[in-house]
């Protein structure tokens, strides 16, 4: 299953916008992707500049379809005004072995 | 609910070793731990030797209760012979937003 975890930054001062960002962006993946099986923002103790997503995956379709959606577009447009776009780092992970029960 | 990503090295030419471990790990938390909602055990494409734990536990019990186990104990124990002890990293995370279905 395809399976990504990305890390980027909030510009300083933009706390509200991007919390309210990734609100949206987190309820249209919920209503409208159910092939993305987990899409998870997080963020860290020590850096709280810092937003985390977990991503995985159904399928490679289910991984396209989310990159094309309205949504995602929208999402994308923030990487400026909200979020520092040279703070993105993207992994493309393998699962080795593991469970998931949902939460 | 807590929520934890880790990170470790697989020391040089332990790779099979390595995998043993996690799957044994992996097995008996599925088995044993209902309260370990998510534990999924992942490598990264560029660091095949660098091995990464997502992990999301039901509430603080539960979270305490897998760093008691005896398999808990045993995967510990690996940290120098199969595991570099050094690399470790660990972050804890909140979460912002997010559904997770399962997988």
């Amino acid at each position: 299953m395809p399976t990504v975890l990305a890390r980027f930054n909030i510009n300083p001062g933009k706390e509200a916008e991007a919390e309210a960002a990734i609100k949206a962006q987190a309820a249209s993946v919920e209503a409208g992707e159910p092939g993305a099986l987990t899409y998870i923002f997080l963020r860290g103790r020590d850096n709280p500049a810092e937003v985390i997503v977990f991503e995985i995956y159904k399928d490679k379709d289910a991984f396209a379809e989310l990159g094309a959606t309205a949504h995602m577009g929208a999402f994308r447009s923030y990487f400026g005004s909200i979020f520092d776009p040279a703070s993105v780092k993207i992994e493309r992970l393998e699962q080795i072995a593991g469970v998931n029960r949902g939460s």
